[in-house]
C-alpha cells in the first residue's frame, strides 16, 4: 500500500494550493473548460462566462485520442490561448501533460498539471512531474483499482511533490448506456485511506451533457472535494466531446445548487 | 426495448402504492429493516426504532445464499414475525421471494414482493408476481445492463401487473475495496428511458457501514425516489450481513439530511 | 469455499455417466444441437447429421429469453420431440429447466438437466435438481466467479445429487466485439480445485459462428472434458441464436480436430 | 476504426523480422526469458537454457512497477547484459521502454521494442517507436478494447513503423482466482479484423506457473502466431513475477507440445 499519501502516514487533510485557490479545505472547488483549446476567441469567452462560479480553468493543447487522425490539440500554442484567458479572467488554469519530454513547456504555462486517465500508470511521466515543482490534478486510470490510483500518487510524491489532487472519472464497465461508469464510491473511499483531496469529473463518466448534473450534485452529496467538468460555448461545433459539455449558463446553475449540497453534506460530517 | 416499461409508453411517472406509502411521487420513500429476520424481538426492536423515520419494514425470510451451509432465513415463521413488527409499528412491508412455488405464500404476509438481484432473470418467478396483485421491488442483477432490467420489469409488466419499483445496488467489477460498484448513473439513466420509480441500495453497494451514508446521499442527489437500507440493533450479531448494517440511531439521522439533500435536488428540477 | 465439490474432498475425478456416455474420463465428450427445438422435423434433421459425432443431444424447450416478446420455447411439446430425434439418433438428450415447477416435467423427458447462465444462483431451483435423480449440467453465470459456481454445484451436491457436470460458456466484461469473453483459464483452475468434469459451450462466448472453431479447440488444448455446441441445419432460419450456430457438415468437422488436440493435450499429461 | 492495421488495407497477413526470425509466417515464434533482467550470470545461464527451444530472448531493463519502491530493473546495465546474453546465445531480444525519452537508448541494445499494457495509450511513446526503425512489441492494456489496441498500432504504424506485432495479455475481470482474464478470443478477432501478427502472453493473464502450460496450448489452438513466456532458472528468488515464471526444463517441454498442438491448428486452416 501507499506511504506518503497514506492516511496513517499523515492523518490530517492536504490543502493544495493552485494560485491562489485551495482545494480540499471547507469550500468546494470548481474548475470548468472546454475539453480542447479551439482559438483565442473559443477559450476566452468560456473564460469569461465561467469566471464567477469556477475557480480554474481546464482546457486540452496536448489531446491523447484514440485515433492518431483526430484532432491531437493545438500544443503550445493552445497554452498560450489557455495562460492569456485565465489571466483575462482571473483564474489559474490546469492543462494536461502527456509526455515528460514536455513537462517543462506545459508548467511554464499552467498553475496545475494534470496526468490523464490513459497515463495514470506511465511512470517516467509521474516520476517527471514529481519532480516539477506544480501541483498535479491526477486522474483514475479506466481500470485502476483504488489502490493502483493512491499508488501512482506515491510515485509523484516520492519525487518530492506533495500537492498532489485525485479526480475519479469513471471506470470500464460492461453496461453500454454510460461512456463509463462513475465510481461514486471512490470519493469516501480515497477519503478513508488517504488526506489528498478528491475531485470528480462528472463529464467523462457520463460522456452525455443531460447526465452531468445528477452525476455532479451527487459526488458533492458524497463528499467530494470539488468539480471538473467541460463547458463549451458552441457544444455541437466542439472539436472533442461535444456530447458531454455544458452550456456556460447550465454551467454556472449547476454550481450554485452545487455548492447548496456540499453545504449539507459537510454539515453532516460536524453533526455526527 | 421495453414498451410497457418505457418513458415513450408513458410519459408521467408511474406511483406505486404499498400499503398508504406512495412511491415515485414528490416524497422520497425510505426503506429499512435487517437484512434476515431471527426474531420476534429482532425485528420488533428495529421496526420500533425505525418507524418515524422509514416508510416501508424489510427483512428476508427466505435468503438466498451463495452458500448452502449459509443460514436461509427462517422461511415462514419470518414471514409472520415480519408482518406482526409491520403491523404494530404501522409500517407496511416487503420481503424476498426466491421461488415461483412461494410467490403466493410470501404475498399473503407482506405488501410488496421482492425479487432479488441473483432472480433479476429468473423468468419463471417474474411471470408468477407479474401475476400476482402485490407490487414488485425489482433489484439490478449484478452484472446485467440497464436495458436488460428494464426488460425484466417488461416481463412482469406484461403479465398485467404495473407495480413495479426498480432498486440498484451495485454492480461487479474489478474494484475490490466495495463489495459492488455503485451505479449512481443508473437514476438518471432509468428515469430518462422508464416512467417506473427507481429506488437504491446503499448498504449492498458499499458493503461496509461507513459508506452508506455517502452512498446514499449520492443517491438522493441524483434523483432516486428513495432508499433501501440495512438497519439492524445489533450488527455484530446479525445472522447475515453484519457489516454493512446501520444502527437504528445512525439510520434515523440519515434519513434526516437525505430528506434535505432531496429536497434540494428536487426544486432543481423545477428551476431549469 | 466448497466441501463436497473440492478436489480435497475427493481427489480422483468424477465420471458422470448421461446414458450410456460417460464425462469426465479419458474420452472427451461432445454435445450438439439447436439451441431451441423448432419442429419435429428441424430437430430429427440435426440429430441424424451429428450423430456420428456428438454423444449428446441438446435442444431448448424452455427458452430464458430477455425480452417477454421473444419466443419462449415450445415447452413440453418441445421435449417430446428432442426424445423422440434422441431415441432415433440413439443419443442421449440434455435441455434446459427454468424453474422448480417444471423439473419433474423435463426429468421425464432427459437424460440430463440444464441449469442455464442465468439461474446459476437460482437456489430454489438448484436445491430440486439436487434431489433429482438426473445428471445436471451447470453452466457459469455470466458474472459468477468461479469460486461462487462451485458453491452453486454445491447446493445440488448436497441436497444428495453428485453428478454434476460444470460448463464454462463465457463471463460479461467490456469488450463488444464478442458477445461473451471465454474464461478459458477456468477450465485448468477448476481442474485444479475440484474433481467436477467441465466443458466449455463456444457458441455462447463468441456468439459468432466464425468463432466457433478456434474457442472449441482453445477448449481442448486446455483440457476441458468436452464441449457444447450450438448446430443448426438453416442457421439463417433459426429462431434464437443462428448466428452462432455451426451447420452440421462444418460440426462434424470441427469434432475430429477436437479430438486430435484433445488426445496432445491429455497425452501431456502423463509425460510430465 | 484503424486503416493501415486493418485487413481491409491489406489482406496478405504481415510478417514481422527480428533478427533472423519471422513472426507471423507459418511456424510460431517463441519468445522467453526473465520477467526482470537481474545479472549476467542470471541473464546468460536463462539464454542458454531456453536458446534450442526459444527464438528470441526477452528481458525487462526498465520496470513499470505499480510501487515506486518495488525494483523498477537494471536500465541501460540491464540492456548490456540482455544484448550480450542474447549474442551468446544466438537469439535476437526484446525488452520493453517506458519513456519517449529512453527509445533511442533501448533501440541501440535490443532487436524488439516492447510497449507494456500500461502503455498501450501512451501516445508520445507509441509515436517515438513509430518514428523508430525497430519492430514493436504492442501489448494489450487490461482495459483496452481490441479496437482501442489496433487503433494503437494505428499511431505506431502511421509514423512511418509498418512492423507492429500484438500481444494478448489478460484483460481485468471480476475474476479473483487469475492475475487477469485471458482474453483467448482476442486472437481469431484480430487475425479476422487485422494483417498484423498476434502473439499470446500466458504468464501475466495466469499469474500462476502451473496455469501457464494450458493457456499457452490453448493459445497455440486458437491460432496465435507464437507465445511470450517468462522463464526464470530460479523463480524462488526472482525479483520481480516469480510466482508465473516456468523453469527452463519445463519450458523446453511445454514448446514442443505448443507445436504440435499449432501444427494441427494450421492444419486446420487448408483444410476447410
Amino acid at each position: 500500500m501507499c506511504k506518503l499519501a497514506s492516511r496513517a502516514y499523515k492523518e490530517e487533510d492536504t490543502i493544495v494550493q493552485v494560485g491562489n485557490v485551495l482545494i480540499g479545505g471547507d469550500e468546494p472547488v470548481f474548475i470548468a473548460g472546454p475539453c480542447s483549446i479551439e482559438s483565442a476567441e473559443q477559450v476566452g469567452q468560456i473564460a469569461q462566462a465561467v469566471k464567477g462560479h469556477a475557480h480554474i480553468l481546464r482546457g486540452g493543447a496536448f489531446k491523447p485520442r484514440s485515433s492518431p487522425y483526430s484532432f491531437q490539440g493545438l500544443a503550445e500554442e493552445g497554452l498560450i490561448l489557455l495562460q492569456r484567458a485565465g489571466q483575462e479572467a482571473g483564474l489559474p488554469t490546469v492543462s494536461e501533460v502527456v509526455s515528460p519530454e514536455d513537462v517543462e513547456l506545459v508548467a511554464q504555462y499552467v498553475d496545475m498539471l494534470q496526468i490523464g486517465a490513459r497515463n495514470m500508470q506511465n511512470y517516467a511521466l509521474l516520476k517527471k512531474v514529481g519532480r516539477c515543482g506544480k501541483p498535479v490534478l491526477l486522474k483514475r486510470g479506466i481500470a485502476a483499482t483504488i489502490e493502483e490510483w493512491l499508488m501512482s500518487a506515491e510515485y509523484i510524491m516520492s519525487e518530492g511533490n506533495p500537492n498532489v489532487v485525485l479526480c475519479e472519472r469513471g471506470i470500464r464497465t460492461f453496461e453500454p448506456l454510460t461512456r463509463n461508469t462513475l465510481d461514486i464510491s471512490a470519493v469516501p473511499v480515497v477519503h478513508h485511506l488517504s488526506h489528498l483531496p478528491v475531485l470528480v469529473d462528472p463529464s467523462h463518466a457520463a460522456g452525455k451533457w443531460d447526465l452531468v448534473e445528477p452525476l455532479a450534485l451527487a459526488a458533492m452529496a458524497a463528499g467530494a472535494d470539488g468539480l471538473m467538468v467541460e463547458v463549451h460555448n458552441h457544444p455541437d461545433e466542439a472539436l472533442s466531446d461535444g456530447p458531454q459539455s455544458l452550456l456556460p449558463k447550465r454551467y454556472c446553475q449547476l454550481v450554485e445548487k452545487a455548492r447548496e449540497i456540499r453545504a449539507l453534506a459537510k454539515r453532516r460530517k460536524t453533526n455526527v
